[in-house]
């Protein structure tokens, strides 16, 4: 993640891992999920946290789904329905599950397929936010697979190329493999120049944004540096940012995600109903392809091979997709996590209000 | 494709597709392939021509395969040899062959399984140039399910994001999915900011190179437009372009078809081994996870709300990925290809040493 989302030194309040999970199962219980879901979806918020995903733990949209729950938006005892089922395939009606919910679960289900038949997958509809993709795609890895999740993130903010009003979300995508040494690779990115989660880190830490990232209510690109616009005020840009610079790559990417989580799962078109979006994810068992020994020797030559070239004048070291995130775990697992002073007072303030005990500092 | 890669109004001879499909098959067969097997490549070939995507279709790459045929590195005549196979899986060794000749056979076995299982996918290790991805993705498409294809194109031509040395190819990936009266969704493009084919044709058409799309020898992005460099005199970016304007996503990207094509295939890392690369073929049953009308309608009603959005100013509408290319089929089936008359001249010289009749004017 650039330095600019990174929680400025001045304001970080280092937590202990143990801490900080403690005081959000209480807090999701509170919301009356039961007690194994609230450290399912709490596993999914810190261990983004954790890797230095930030914009996907507990700082930025805990206090939603919190919100979410208390209005009846969200369902905190959801019943998953099989709408559809095959031998590797499984479409599901989440009962208005949060996406931390019912992802683990569903990413489960893909992976025991995937080990009987080779390959599995599950699409879910009618269920909230995700939490990024990554903590999904690595379950997969993690159980010696490769794992694949998406979700079409909303629906009308982001400008396709040449056009002028916003149709996609941000649509994220991720893709993670083993390795046998070497920290695993894990590709995961929203199909946007930005996060939209990174633009309100940037907000909290004062930081501006880059050119080329969103664009004005007109669908123009803002070519300069800028500070980060409210939440209203501005759209964003698919990968590549400018029509120049071969945004319809980034666009196209983000309509193949569209079109598997919304039309494949039946679901229907996003951008057309103003949905939220449905998620998918998929498992590859790698052992249907090749010998998994083999694999995961040729990952560990491939991924030191890929660290060990020499970096471009001014730049440290290459990293890979999962490299750095891998390390930063590490090193939050016995240093604590830096969170922004505004997000440990909303924990406290949160928690005294609803008389949940909440050890932070 | 931008305009600078069309071949110049001056230089321009249009071929009916029937005349150039005659003259490629029997070029084909002058190399030892079959009557069957060389109608099949050159369909690949002059689909390609014919949807606009003429950097892989018979301008560039036939001379190259033709000399490949010669000296044995191609096999015109391979055994495909099933390396490994699930339900749902299979890995091929193929013997040699061209990747428009096994291509079309491994996107079947895909569809084939998927018709029964839900979901099939074929890996293919041994095999030559696939010609772009886009035709074995529409090729599920075309029998009402989402395709997907991956090659791993080559090694050490891209640099990878805050590196000096190229690592990986262009390594294309492709995306196809049918809808009912809407032209279907193909998404097909390198996971460079620009394919190479593209920096030959952009050479034969005296057009230039734009800033952020290359590297010099040093892996320095070159940011100003310039004539194209000959080939080892530069190297590729990944989409994104610059580090500054993201490139670690297509260099992700890049990583997880590298990661599919040769680690999944058992193939082994291509930019260790200096390999070709492998291809990756997928297909998904849309009535495995959704019913297929349904489907077939929600594209339409999302691919007609994206093609009506409000162009940008100074743009005429907007496009998704699959639909100039459609508009593009119809026409040159009509009205004949536009080939550079130096592709058609390196035909009609070929085919009179060669002594094959061909009628191209």
């Amino acid at each position: 993640m650039l330095e600019r989302f990174k929680v400025p030194e001045k304001d970080r309040v280092y937590v202990a891992e143990g801490q900080i999970r403690t005081a959000t199962e209480a807090i999701f219980r509170h919301s009356g999920v039961s007690v194994d879901e609230a450290a399912r979806s709490t596993d999914v918020l810190i261990t983004n946290d954790l890797r230095g995903v930030e914009s996907h733990g507990v700082s930025n949209m805990l206090r939603h789904y919190v919100a979410d729950y208390g209005t009846n938006k969200l369902n905190p005892t959801p019943e998953f329905k099989v709408v559809r089922e095959s031998k590797t395939t499984m479409t599901i009606d989440a009962d208005r599950a949060l996406g931390t919910h019912v992802g683990p679960w569903a990413m489960q289900h893909a992976i025991d397929k995937a080990k009987e038949f080779g390959m599995g997958a599950v699409a879910v509809t009618n269920s909230g936010h995700l939490a990024g993709c990554g903590y999904y795609a690595m379950m997969a890895a993690q159980q010696g697979m490769i794992g694949h999740c998406m979700t079409a993130g909303g629906s009308h903010q982001t400008v396709p190329t040449f056009g002028s009003k916003p149709v996609m979300g941000t649509n994220p995508i991720a893709w993670a493999a083993p390795a046998r040494n070497m920290p695993p690779f894990l590709f995961d990115v929203a199909t946007t120049q930005v996060a939209n989660n990174k633009i309100s880190l940037a907000r909290r830490n004062g930081a501006q944004i880059e050119g080329g990232w969103i664009t004005d209510l007109d669908g123009e690109p803002i070519l300069e540096n800028i500070d980060p616009p409210d939440i209203g005020e501005y759209y964003l840009l698919h990968i590549g940012g400018t029509r120049e610079n071969g945004s319809h790559k980034g666009f196209g990417l983000a309509l193949m995600n569209e079109i598997i989580c919304n039309e494949l799962s039946g679901y229907g078109p996003g951008p057309v109903n103003g949905t939220p979006g449905g998620h998918f994810f998929q498992a590859y068992d790698i052992e249907a392809f090749t010998d998994r020994e083999k694999f995961l020797d040729d990952m560990d030559s491939l991924l030191k091979f890929i660290a060990d070239v020499p970096p471009a004048k001014g730049f440290e070291r290459v990293i890979y997709a999962g490299l750095k995130e891998d390390e930063d775990e590490k090193e939050r697992l016995k240093g604590g996590i830096p969170y922004h002073r505004e997000v440990i007072e909303w924990f406290e303030s949160y928690c005294a209000e609803a008389g949940i005990e909440c050890d932070l500092r």
